[in-house]
């Protein structure tokens, strides 16, 4: 076991050495222990920021003792409760152990198991029967002929606001139809039919028939699958090219690659400390959240003390169907909402990345998860860096001299992790630049989630993206935490508008001026792009020299639609975060986690809801205290048929720029850019065959 | 002379014919005639798609006659009016000739000229002596000893409001200091007054002193200028390598280079027409606009006739100050609002790509305009065009089995140019995928605009940007034309807004639908982010056979703040398009100028402004008609220390990308990306040295 530093993830032994000590400690001895996430505990932030300053400061006595330790989440015997022990990995012992309220997180194992023991419920095979696809073949021009067959997808139950709905647990699956051959989008074949399962023994729970008519209106009856058909055109939406039957001669697309002779530009010691153009910061793989970067500086002065995605959800519209009076929820895609982070785990969704995820010079970070079993498995290339070219950064040209002028290009340093989430694929990035400035961008790509729909039906909150598929409205919201420590440990936030000068409208002609107001309280901020508001951590300690104002840091938020659900929906009651775009709060060890440590099936948002109230009572001052930060972005996503089979990415960023932090533009040391160094080829010559050209001169 | 199609740019030979003709001409023979602009005028847009539409049909006969025009603007005798003229240069005749109210665009040649003249003004001498200049003196670490001189800026007279304003042809001329070095900072050492003169003349007008008080309230008396003291510390804001004093070592950025081996995937034919991916459309240097893409196809199908870059302001924050009760806009600030477009024209300011602004392997297109005498000047490589990478575009993997992965990666053409006006840069991109999808980004990088103040005064309005500079908060908002022509001649507009699916809000609970407003009339579509409210180009003809609705485009821009200004400004009155995001109204022929065609001193808007009101009084439905449309993109600009000396670029964009115009993914044909086609190297085998590894399988 090698610990160097308090950001290292865990690394195999610690999981074995975690593993070893829950499943001998005498409470659990005589039980069968169910692994479900073991993680790296975040450090104590007063103590472990002490430790950084005084290494940072040369300083080698007194240094604080921070013992490295893990938190094991683990069932008994295939039932609840859930437990949570925090394992010192120092001492080897099992700190504390404590009986949670709800579901951990879905087990790659549990998931593996539901989606085959289901297939065998008689209830399930019984409507698979009705299908009659034995019967039913496709002749495919470069496969030969190939049958169907029916596949399970398991998801998290969700809460429908039931009294019970957190505490017994559940699984939702759902059927789909696909061709006989491993990589057949079964995506294109939904089936109109649901099941509900105990999520440790697959015991039937309920079988729900879901509305095909576009109202959403009338569940199916189950005769509805009888001989089910299956249109042929719907071959057409295959993806993978094994599958496809209508793959079109690419378009002539010239190989592109990315040349770095010298090497990269980019250190990194330790596997996981890296130094990149005056930024330095340590990148932890961790299960539950893909990555984090932490104790973030650039040029010498602290900004963030940790930088991650902190949750995430996906709620899908449905209408709520009454089938008795008083009694809704019954349309079971109206509690479709996914937490993609704390149901699940990036850390558990990652694919190695590696094949076609990025070009050129890369370095990987692995990852380390544990499974049902408590052994260690490494996540290869679970996070991958690289330096990208991303145009012009800095460009100025004197009109009245000849030949000079400034061209400065903008290198990025990308990290990345991408999540597979069943159909979902999410790709986050951090990119730092040599302004100082970090951008948080998020790619929605993968498969649509489809439900059954009655051809040539359309709805008013659905596209139809394939015959007899239909794709709900639905909504990505993600939580970023930002640990701010811009200068120093005590930070304050604020905001700008833009206001007109004047008082009087009626004296108002140009002028406008910044109008700032300081959040007190731990709270939000309303977003006001109209105002071209902007929000921004602020140092009141530290004075720029030269504009004579505190220095400090924006956050560039796209104003976006937030969460669309009733103030009584289950949905807001569990994610509060997704009600607005910026959070700052008092820090604090045990706030960690936003929407709550477990969210699978839970009835309340135990993580930034908790801690509001909390502040609340205390009233608090946040102005110069230690805080946290969360900020949301909101993808509200309508399906389009271009959307379909796999969508080509949606984006959304936010970015954090230094305002009056710096005393003059931090990037401006960089070398200028020329037709030589950036080996410029004109097409009048490549056309001419030539691979080096002097045509821009 | 080669007319290959109507979209050609002027060349050489079409200038000296247009200045011949207009220089022979009866009415002009006797007169010294001075050449403010000749371009190509646009080809009538309801012959020009019937000549399209039948030549891509392969028809020969009965083709439209398109006869290439010209148009010239010129004095006469150095002296107002403007004449406008168009040129038939088939024919080689003069058609027209009007006499135009207002002043053209600043041309090169009379900058130039009043940029030195003015500094001959007695009581610009005066000023310029108070200074005493003479006797003061820079130590340069590496250029020795070095003297200071006075440098003027010209910039046009703007528009206060007053009625001979937009008459009486003037010119405003900033004053700065700088080392005797041609590359130096001089907006690090600006002066507080500003000469107004006789834009033809260089006769003085009025001398404006500004305020350096903070609060813009007294203007400073001409004896504050007298031993003006030049800070040593000022001269830590050069930006040229050459002339900085505190280059710091570049921190060790090794190069990086793209690679295309086998050439480029566009190709271009006649040197304007590019295809590529599925696209074509033809590329159009212009003076005024820099360049147009237009007649743009994907996949066979029309979706826009001309996209360019249409006009922009730039209005800054000032007081109006009061020196005499009743009289405002004494500030001579207070008047500053650029149209970097119309009053100079981008084909005027552009510096020739090439040297830095891209990387690899490039198509250049020239540009062609004409001097103050009318002869023919080239504008090297005004435009560039080039591939690049952006990472993943389409990304999934089956969950349920090992090795497969679908990932295409997002190339991009982007077309580029970059204008100087003055202080700033402006890049201008247009970015085209292989979804379907244009992107219009602009980065603004330069050199802040700024003003003298007091050491240690700040100001509500301003930041300062280095001892004793000002950069006033400001505004750049850009408009882009876009005239769709989706799948055909006849389209409308709408949009879409996400709204609860209930209509009590006790009921609603999670479902959420879109509600479809048209605009039915010419105008405006209020911005609404916060009901994810999406534009859209609908053509109502033609329905998608999968998702049942008709095919579409929708644009998605990032809500922004607009023009800041009272509604009795001047600024409001000269630019309405600053004051919406999304305009739409008929398509005409003269109606290609969206604040006017001649705006420099306009007192008002001559294009959209009197537009609406023509089609108001016509009252025509723009359901399914030929339409033109006008996106602003809104900058607010409160400049930070970072973005001194010179800026970081700060980045605005908009996309148009198509929903349910396609009835699947147009980009799934590309090629799947791997760890071979990404050339990739891991980061452990740069560090020993090797070029190639397969680490990351
Ligand atoms: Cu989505
Ligand atoms: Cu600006």
């Amino acid at each position: 076991m090698v610990y160097t530093d308090i950001f290292s993830p865990l690394v195999p032994a610690d999981v074995e050495l975690a593993t070893e000590l829950i499943k001998k400690h005498p409470k659990n001895v005589k039980d069968v222990v169910q692994f479900v996430q073991i993680d790296k505990l975040n450090p104590p932030r007063k103590q472990a920021t002490k430790l950084v300053d005084m290494l940072r400061a040369g300083e080698t006595e007194g240094l604080p003792v921070i013992d490295p330790k893990a938190y094991v989440l683990f069932y008994k015997n295939n039932e609840l409760p859930l437990y949570k022990s925090i394992v010192n990995l120092k001492t080897k012992t099992v700190e504390i152990t404590t009986e949670e309220e709800g579901l951990g997180p879905m087990q790659a194992d549990f998931v593996e198991k539901l989606d085959k023991e289901v297939l065998e419920l008689p209830q399930v095979k019984e409507n698979i029967a009705r299908l009659n696809l034995e019967n039913k073949k496709f002749k495919h021009p470069t496969l030969g002929e190939l049958g169907y067959n029916v596949i399970s997808e398991t998801w998290m139950y969700g809460n429908r606001g039931e009294p019970e709905d957190h505490l017994k647990p559940k699984a939702q699956i759902y059927f789909f139809i696909k061709l006989d051959h491993p990589e057949s989008n079964h995506y294109a074949l939904p089936l109109p039919f649901t099941v509900i399962v105990d999520y440790f023994t697959c015991e039937f729970i309920d079988m729900l028939y879901l509305a095909m008519d576009g109202d959403d209106s009338t569940p199916i009856t189950p005769d509805r699958l009888n001989d089910w058909v299956i249109p042929e055109d719907i071959h057409k939406f295959e993806y993978y090219p094994d599958v496809r039957i209508d793959l079109e001669p690419e378009l002539n697309l010239k190989p592109l690659t990315i040349n770095q002779p010298e090497g990269v530009s980019f250190n990194v010691t330790n596997n996981n400390k890296v130094e990149w153009q005056g930024w330095e910061f340590y990148v932890q793989t961790n299960v539950r959240e893909g990555f984090s970067l932490n104790n973030i500086y650039f040029k010498g002065r602290p900004l963030i003390w940790k930088y991650c995605l902190n949750d995430m959800i996906v709620p899908y519209s449905a209408k709520p169907m009454s089938t008795k009076p008083g009694e809704k929820h019954k349309n079971a895609l109206a509690s479709k909402m996914a937490f993609d982070v704390s149901e699940i785990g990036f850390g558990n969704t990652t694919f190695p990345l590696g094949s076609g995820c990025c070009l050129g010079y890369i370095k990987y970070f692995d990852g380390c998860k544990a499974d049902i079993e408590g052994k260690p498995v490494v996540v290869k290339n679970q996070v991958c860096m690289h330096e990208v070219d991303n145009g012009v950064q800095c460009l100025h040209k004197n009109y009245r001299t000849e030949n000079n002028k400034l061209v400065l290009r903008r290198r990025e340093l990308i990290l990345q992790t991408v999540a597979t989430v069943a159909n979902y694929e999410y790709i986050i990035q951090f990119i730092l630049d040599q302004n100082g400035s970090i951008t948080t961008e998020v790619r929605a790509t993968g498969i649509l989630s489809t439900t059954a729909i009655e051809p040539n039906t359309k709805t008013d909150h659905s596209t139809i993206v394939a015959p007899g598929v239909n794709a709900q409205y639905h909504q990505h919201l993600f939580s970023f935490r930002l640990d701010p420590r811009f200068d120093g440990d005590l930070n304050s936030v604020c905001y700008d508008d833009f206001v007109p000068l004047e008082d009087k409208e009626e004296d108002w002609l140009v002028g406008f001026k910044a109008k700032r107001t300081w959040l007190e309280k731990s709270g939000h901020i309303e977003q006001s792009p109209f105002t071209n508001r902007t929000y921004k951590f602020i140092n009141e300690n530290v004075i720029n020299p030269v504009s004579m104002t505190p220095v400090g840091y924006k956050v560039e938020i796209p104003a976006h639609q937030l969460i669309m659900a009733g103030p009584n929906s289950q949905n807001i009651k569990r994610a509060k975060f997704a009600t607005k775009q910026f959070w700052a709060y008092h820090a604090a060890d045990d706030r960690n986690y936003v929407a709550g440590e477990l969210t699978n099936q839970s009835k309340e948002d135990t993580g930034l809801a908790k801690w509001l109230e909390e502040d609340e009572k205390s009233g608090k001052s946040i102005r110069n205290a230690e805080l946290s930060c969360n900020i949301t972005l909101g993808l509200s996503h309508a399906p389009s048929t271009e959307q379909f089979p796999v969508m080509s990415m949606d984006k959304v960023e936010f970015a954090i720029i230094p305002v009056c932090f710096f005393w003059k533009n931090p990037a401006l040391d960089l070398p200028i850019a020329t037709a030589e160094t950036n080996k410029i080829v004109c097409y009048e010559d490549i056309v001419a065959g030539k691979q080096s050209s002097c045509c821009s001169k």
